[in-house]
This record gives C-alpha cells, structure tokens and sequence, in this order.
C-alpha cells in the first residue's frame, strides 16, 4: 500500500488515552512512527474526553485507551468505529446498549497475555511437579538430596491428566504448550458448547469432573458476577491428593483462605500468579506456605507482550479502515459485557 | 497368549545381576510376577558369573544387569542371546568383540529417563526465563517485585531459537515437550547425518551455529572419547549475551570452571542436573552462583522412569524369545560401545 | 440439565423455515427429539413469514432458516434473538441494519462443509500430482504403464509448497489435513491480518507470491462485489508450470474460460467441485478436458454435514436461551455482509 | 570439511553393482560428483564379483548393490564395512552368517519410498471414501449427479477409524500423513512390542481388531515366511460392511481371489498397488471389478524417491568412514534377513 507511506493531511483521527498504558509502552517506535504515518494521534485527558472538543469528537474514528464516555460524549462522536481498550478489563464506563446499537466496536488486546502466562502457567505445573525451588534451595544450604532420594513426591506432566477451566485465549495457549506431553486435557467452560472444544482436540468436562480427575489444574477463568469465589473449600477437597491447582486468572475466583488451608493440610499443592491484595500485606500467610509457589502478577507483564499490543491495535485499525471487521483484538460481547468483573490492573 | 498364563517347567533362563538397581526397583509387582512366570529366575552375584556353574551357564538366554563377563565365563554360555544393561552407562566389562561377532545383543534402557529429563529442562529453561526461583524466595522475604517491574530480564520461550546439542532419545524427548512453543529448533549431533534431523523437523547445525545462534541451549550429549570437556570458555563466550545454558547429561562434556565464570560475569545463565563431583562439595562456589539453577542429578531418577525399565525389559525379551530382534531397548553399537565414557551411578 | 428431559409449557418459539433444507435433513432423529422437547418449533411458509400472525411472532426468539423479512415484521418480533441461516450463504433480504442495530445474531452453519471440502480438495490435489484418475482409466483398458514409466510428471505434495487463497473455516480446515505434510503453505486472505495467519502455523502472502510461488493452489475464497471473476488468465500464467489449480468455493471468484485455456495449453492441472452452470451443459468443453478433475459440487454435500448443522443449532440456541453470545455458528458481520454474493444452492 | 573439496589419491574404494538400479538413477548429478569425489568407484558386473581381482577386493570398503557373494569372495574383501542395497528388497544370495558375524552391516534404502507411498495410500482412500474416479468418468460421459444425490455412500476420513497392519518406515509415513484427520489409529505389528506403538500415538491392536474395527484399513506389512496370504476370505468377511482395503506392499500377503470376491460382492471397497502378476494379464477380473482403484505398482517409483537413495548412501557412507554406526539406511537383522520374502522388482 503505497499511499502509507507518506503522512496524508487527511489521516483517520486517533484520540489516545490508553492509561494505565502508555503509547511508548505499547508500540515500539517503529510501530510507533507507523501510528503517526497513518493517523492523526490527539492525545487526551482519559477524565475529560468531552472536553476535546467538537472538532475532535465530530471526526474521531478510533479511541485507544478505556475512558468514561458518556451518552452525550458518544453522540457527539457520530464516525467512532471502535474503542479500543489497551488495558483489557471492561470497565463499566460507557453506556454499552448505545456502543453495540452504533456498531461501534469495543475492542480489547488481553489477548498478548495468553502466550506468556501459558508458559508461566506450565512453568508452575512443571515446578509444582519436581519441587525445583525448594531444591535449588536446599541446594544453595547444602542440603540437597541426590537423584531418587528427592524424588519421593515428583511426577511427570506427561501422561497426566490436566483439567483447564476456561477456555478463552488463555485456555488455548495452555492447550498448545501442552501439546507435546500426551496429556489427557479436559477443559470446563460454561460459556462454550461441547463441540467447540471437541474441535480443539480437549475433551469438555463438567466442573465436578476436572476437579475430581486432575492432577494439574489450570484456573485460567475471568471473574464474572456468575463466578466470584466459586471455587472454595469443597472444591479443593474434591481435588486428587497430591494435585496441583494453578491460578493464573483473578484470585476473585477462588476463595483464597480455603486455599491456603488445603494447601497447608497437605491435601494438594498450589501456584498463583494472582492474590486478593496486590500487593500483599507483608505478614500474610501466603508468602512462607510451603507447598505453594508465589509469583507477583508478573505471569503476563513482559514487554514484548505490551509491544504486540500496539500491533494489534495497529491491524485492526487497518481492516476498520477498508470497512472490515476487526479481526486480531477480542470484541466486546454484547451479552456479556455487564458481566465482567475483573478489576483492572493499576500497574503494568 | 494363554501358555504364558501359568509357570512352565521349560522357562528360559535370566541371570539376574541388575546392580546397582534391584528387580524391585526396575519391575512393579505385576511385572516381576510375569518375569517369573515366564523365565526362570537366577539371582547372581554379578561379581561372580562364572560361578554359577555349567548347569546355569549353559542355559541362560538373558543376563539382566551388566556383570563383568570374561571370554571363557561367555564361552560357556553358547545360548545366550542379550545382555541387558538396566543401569544404561555401558562399562567396558567384558568382550565386546566377542559379544557382537556371536550376535548378542547388548542392550541399555536409559531411554525410560528421557522423558522425566526434558520434563526438567523444560522447567530449567522456563524458570531461567522468567526468574521464578528468585522471584519466589524473594515473596517469602517480602521483597518482591510486582508485575512488569519483576519481568525486567524475563523472555518467552515461544518464538525464540533453541539449540540442542545430541539428539539420542533425550534429544528427541525435549523436541517433543518444546513442539507447542512454535520455536526455532537447531540441533548439532555429529553421528547423526542431516537428513534424519531434517525428518524429525529440526534443523541440523554446527556446534558454532548452535552456540552463536540460540535464546536457550540444551545439552544432552553423552561423554565420549572424542567430546571430554568440549564446551569450555571459547564455547560460552560464542553464546547471546543473557542466553541460557541447560546441562542434562554428564559433567563431563562441561569444563565446569569456564561455567562457572560465563555465568558470575553475567553473560549467560545456567541450569546443570549433573555436577563434576556427585554429591558436590559443600564449599563449592556453584552453590550459591546467582543466575544458576541447581538440580542434584534429579532430573531423570523417578519411580516411574525404573519401573519402565522393567517393563522394555520384558517387551524385548518377548520379542527374543520368538527368534525376533529387540525393538525396545537400544542396542549398543560395535563401532561406539569403546567410545562412551559416562560413569556409572551408584545411587539410583 | 433436567429441566430439559421434559416437554415444557414455556417453550422457547423457534419459526422453522429451513428451506432449501428441510429439519430432517439437518437433525439427526435424536436432534429434532431435542429440538422439540426444548422449544415450540412453528413450521412457517419462507415467503410469508409475515402471516404468522402476532400471537407467534411476538414470541419468536429464534427463526431457523433465512426467509425474506421486511422491516415491519422484524418489529413486529421484539424477543428475536438470532437467524440461524441453515442454508449458509446470505441472501440480502432482510433489512440488515436494523438486525445488527437490535443485535439480533444473524448466524450462519456453512462451517460444517469446511471438514468435508477439504478432504476433498486435498484428494484433488493428490490425485492431480499422481494422475491417479487416467491411471486407473487405463488399467481398466489394459494400457496402464508399470512403476517408474507411469510417474513421469508425478509429483509429492509432502515438503511441496502450498497457496491457499481465503482462510476462513475451509482454509483451516484445510491446514489442519495438510498438517503431516511438512509443506510450506502460504495464504493469502485481505480480510485478516498477518499476526493471525502467523498464529495459525501459515505464511501470510501477497496474491502475487501464492500464485508464482505454488505448486498446490487452493482456492477456497467466498465471492464478493470485490473480487469476482479476479482469478483469470494473467494470474494463471503467473502460476508455475505443472502446478495444481484447485477451486473449492465458488465459480464466480473465477474466469473459467481462462482457466480452461491453461489447463488446455499444458501450463497447468486443475480440479473444480464448482462451475459457472450447475448443472453444466452436456457439451461444455470441461467436461473432456485433460488435465481436469471434475466433481459436481459434491464437496461438502454429505449427510453428516448436513447432520451437524442441526447440533450447532440446537448447541448454539441454548447458549442464547442463556443470555450467553452464540460461539458456534458463524456470525454474519453488520461490515461485510452486504459485499457476499455467493449464490444461494438450490439442491443439497 | 574442506578435505573432501578435491579428489583424494587415497579414496575409499567402493563397488558399485547398483542393478537394477543405475547410478543415474539414485544419484543427482552433484550427488553423484560428490560420490566420485570422495571415493574410488568401480564399476562390477553383479555376477561377477569374485572375477574383480585381488586388488580390488582387498580394497573395498562398500558395495553399493546386491550382488552374490560367496564365503570365498567374502573372505577376499576383508575391509567390507557395508552393502548398500539400493534395491531394498533382501535376497538370499550371500552367507548372511559371515556377514552379520563381521560386523558387515547390510543396509536398505527402501525407506525412500515410504513418502510417496504413503501419500498414495492417503489417496486411494480419500478416493474410495468419495468416489472420485468413477464421478471424473461420469462427468466426462454426461450422467454425473449433483450435491448430496452423488454422495449417498460418501464418507469422512475424519474421524474415522483407521487400522494400519505393518508400522514400518510405511507404516509410520502413513500415520504421519494421517495427523491431520483426528482419527483414531489402530496398528497391529506383531514385530514391535506395546510401548513402541503407544509411543508413537497409535494404539496396539491384535489382527482380529483392526480387521473387525476400521472403516479404513492399510495394508503395508512385508511378506514374510509366516504371513504370506494371511489375509483371506475369512479376514475380508470380518471386515466393516462398507470399509475400504487399502494394499501398498506386496500381493503376496492377500488371497487377492478372496479379496475380488470381497469387492465384487459389495463388502468393502478397495484398492491396490500391487499385484499377483506384475505387469497383469490382459483379461484379469480386477481390471474391470467397480468398487475397486488400480494403481500399477506406481506408488513408490518416484524419481524423487530413487534421488533420495543416493542421499542416504551417502550420508551413512560418511558415517561409517569416521568409524561411526550408520544411521540413514536400515539395517537388516540377523533374526529376521531369512524370513523375508518380497520379490524384488525387476523394473524402476
């Protein structure tokens, strides 16, 4: 496409207000020149969007970035195509049933994170399994055991059977570095049909069943206001002895006490990329719980997955642009919308 | 095959010297009943094969363990068809020479640790990528850092080059585990010719290719005559700068002081399962070397890996007992059996 | 669910105008025992939708089929939630915008061809690189010739390079029975972005590049006021000598005359399950032409398709009875849905 | 390694008697300078080797070829490393004694053709599953019928279930070209234990299973001494009404009257690529039986597959010049060298 690559004085207009984020965070200046190129870039105020003013709203064809809008703001912006949430939480601060009306879509990018919490994800499985902290330090102490000796509770992930609960992007990233360990895979996911999965190449499973026949299981569900605290002590006791649970989603889902005690009674082992409070008192019981592998909310957080942010955003503005669906970021359901619950994160 | 059912008075006869392993280590009670259901079971001192009298000597089709064997002790044994090595490091013990002219197959089992070995080096490369041992020691301390400020150093393993050097059994195992990772793999393995790495989907390479060209590097050859030491300070400073070094068969393919020092300089990290004295001096500097990860000769020593062990033992002696070639076990090699220099284990 | 094992009296309203299909042909027995135990089906005339009368259409929640509706019906039906278009292509006959502004899912089923379509366009190609047709022709004359004399212009597809033009359902399902042949396929669909043809395993490319640089071409593109008749005679001679031209969506994306005078000239193979007629002229010079495999638009058309239709819907209606977005069938988008002209089948 | 850029005085000396393959045939042209190149290449009549003369014999390292030998002959070539049989059907035209009792390794190439067979297995059974020649003829002729009404006996090779008897280099080609349909595969090989089967992802079954359980079946075992027409009446009898017989290694381990009457009757559809007699006489039932696909012997005699030959020669001669054990070829087994019982073919 030659015409983009020289800056047009008529460019689409772009309102930026991708806070938390940064567009520096999210593009890298390559990606970040192409913007430019490609677009007329106002930055705003993510509290006042209203305030940018007619010439601005009246030809504004993309938001980067999740700020309050209101229904008046919306009616003053009649060429919006997408908002598109960098942040990717959806925050209840537009009037959705007028978004969805317009066919405005309502984009969000937490897609980028499905590949590096994969890996930590099987990371953790793969830890859990060998107890390769607790080696390294006993190892640094002088203690170590060698060869079978500290092998009394490890085990393979090959040849396991591995529950996943939810099934979105995340699911499947966890599904594909799983690929090579001839695992039995079940997945729980109410908001799927069987046959879905089935096409995956898992094996759709009530709730009742991947916590009752795991040795590996991956939470990887959004909080919704169907499942906030849903997996509790009842739960946990269903669970195999000896199981591994890996909570890589949102720690609403999970009551986080009961995981704690059946963690501490030797009932199954536990990892968690995610906790009630971030960050977590210092005195919590969490931080010295043997048994439990801790990672601070860093499973997604790495650069590269920021950059392939800016990309995505980048791509779909560029089908929307050839009045094409977007096709890269995740869409806004209209259904579920009023749902989600996560709550976004403050910190990148 | 209903005749294998109830105990035969004609049983083949097993020498059973399977030292430093035990038949109850490498058989799970089920197998060891069809072991003496089928053969007749003769316990040997295996530092005293031939006392075991003509009447024994004569008869034994397999010798399970790897006794040391003299001509004259082979010579008295003329119906004898394996030597089936269940430690897996072949000890220059008997005529070789001798063995393979009369067709005896020499037959090692270290195949069943593949597996459980590139589990682990899958966690070490994971866990080298993404700090988790530290980051985990750190959050018992409260000094953790939270989401992208903990992920400063952190890389993926998705999309990145992977270099293997040695592609036996556990060479292929690890380009299993690695297969959802969408990696770029090189391999180096100078008895294998290009094309059967070509079919098992890598790329062949050169040991400088694969030490100037990979994000993570696996080592998995075994001690020679020909490769001692061959990786030493010209090799690791060839390496990316922040690449990981992953050692999974012997120490003694490493100079291990040149390790070291690659590593306290910052250059690359590193992950070792094997460590030149086994167990390692409580003084040695490797034990508290940041950017290394130990592991106390863990990696392939599970119960379930021994009792497969058993398991390939009696899937090839079936195939023997019908006048069929072993396609189990591997077969030792008339041209490299001289070659290998890996010491033995004495613990499991 | 055992709310679901008995008839209820507040069935869901399900209008049934399934034509040219008929709700045997797309519910297995047990499907349509389901069907009807979940919901008041209402078998309806297509062409009056609007006689139903307002007792029925104020209830409807979902309309199987794709009859006309005009703007006064759809008012007159304010609980619909979704047009489950069993037919698969879409016919612009109803007033789209209001449909995508109330958010009523227009979905279409066609995804059940995509498994059937491939294994017959993968059959095609390998028939084409071995000549297997004329061969078996010719052993049924007498004329065959043996081995390597029969081979002359035979080709592998495995380690070949492959183009596929569209990637939609068919082209994945096209990839996925591709997938053991360690081919290099290149795919060229304007309407995704690289980073998703990256994600599925593929090479994104130009239309030039997948017609200069193939020796398999699929062609499994939806015509659309874009792109018909964009396949003619300079792309054809833009294609390698010898390579397979294989059409599998629909005639009209096509120049049929050209391509007829490629195969004709020697330049190129082809195959086709689709014609600019069908049926076809008994005198139409496709008919004899060497170098030519002719199916008669029976790619997708078996009965297990047909069969699945049936599931998605009954699958996909009950996650809307749910609240829940439909995540089986494929959504007509409000940007795209005007560009379709596929043309509707007639038979089945 | 620079050294093997110039021709060297001190050459390997290596007698080619490649009948009834040619150099040309097996080598390209920059193989076949490579291969002078490195070696010193005498030209032997097949029938004569002995009258090569002493200082020939006493030199040669390799034979590529399969000529008689006698013990006497043998004897005079006492630097013999190898015969590379570029036929790779195994004659009984030397002491397999002497030479497996020296450490001689015979090695065959015949895995060349395990690609292009396999992809013609694959073929054949899309073919039979869809009915794709017998369509092409009626389209030619004018009675072709449209949709659905030509796909009454149509069905899916996804899914499906397949059965594979003999996992070879064929065998396990063809479960390769397999992996993309989701279908569950049975073997059953009585030469290779459980666990190898399960290792490569297929399931190990008896013969009565894969007859009694697969909608398609594939035939790639080898003759042998104990299965020569081991496949008759009574096995097609116990085969799915319906099923497809696929045979693409020898004729001899079919009953093919059985298998004619099998066909002619309805049963199970099949095809073949070899026969009883090779080129078959004129008036043959199988010639003209429906239901049935012809392939003359075709299906592995790709130049392509011959070029290979020479590649992996090459590639273990290399090998076993640095004292290493050949890795390319197979090797044949001292077990198994006289039960084999293929005919070698006589053309290319």
């Amino acid at each position: 496409m030659p015409e983009t690559d020289r800056p047009r004085t008529d460019r689409p207009l772009v309102i930026s207000a991708p806070a938390p984020r940064t567009l520096d965070l999210i593009f890298t200046p390559d990606a970040l020149e192409r913007l430019h190129r490609r677009y007329r870039v106002i930055e705003a105020d993510p509290e006042n969007i209203a305030g940018l003013g007619s010439a601005v709203l009246s030809e504004a064809r993309y938001i980067v970035g999740q700020p309050p809008l209101s229904a008046d703001t919306l009616e003053r912006m009649p060429r919006l195509r997408a908002v598109l949430n960098v942040e990717s939480n959806l925050i209840d601060n537009m009037p959705y049933d007028v978004v969805f009306r317009r066919g405005i879509h309502v984009l969000t990018t937490g897609q980028v994170f499905a590949e590096p919490v994969a890996e930590m994800g099987l990371a953790m499985a793969l830890n859990l399994a060998r107890g390769i902290v607790d080696a390294d330090v006993d190892f640094r102490e002088g203690r170590e055991r060698w060869g079978g000796e500290g092998n009394k509770s490890a085990r393979l992930l090959s040849g396991s059977e591995i529950g996943i609960i939810g099934f979105g992007d995340l699911g499947k990233a966890l599904n594909r570095v799983l690929s090579g360990f001839r695992a039995k895979i079940r997945v729980h996911d109410p908001w799927l049909p069987a046959s879905v999965l089935l096409d995956a190449g898992v094996e759709p499973a009530s709730l009742e069943t991947v916590l009752a026949e795991s040795d590996f299981l991956f939470v990887v569900a959004a909080v919704t206001s169907d499942n906030e605290g849903f997996l509790g002590a009842k739960a946990f006791a269903a669970m195999r002895p000896g199981a591994a649970f890996i909570l890589l989603s949102r720690a609403g889902v999970v009551d986080f006490d009961a995981l704690i005690a059946a963690v501490e009674s030797g009932h199954i082992r536990a990892a968690s990329d995610v906790f009630p409070e971030e960050p977590l008192p210092l005195g919590h019981p969490v931080r010295r719980l043997p048994g439990f592998l801790r990672s601070a909310h860093r499973a997604g957080a790495l650069d590269i997955a920021f950059k392939r942010m800016g990309e995505m955003v980048l791509e779909d503005m560029e089908l929307m642009d050839r009045s094409l669906p977007p096709m890269r970021c995740k869409r806004a359901e209209r259904e579920t919308v009023a749902r989600m619950r996560s709550k976004p994160v403050t910190v990148n």
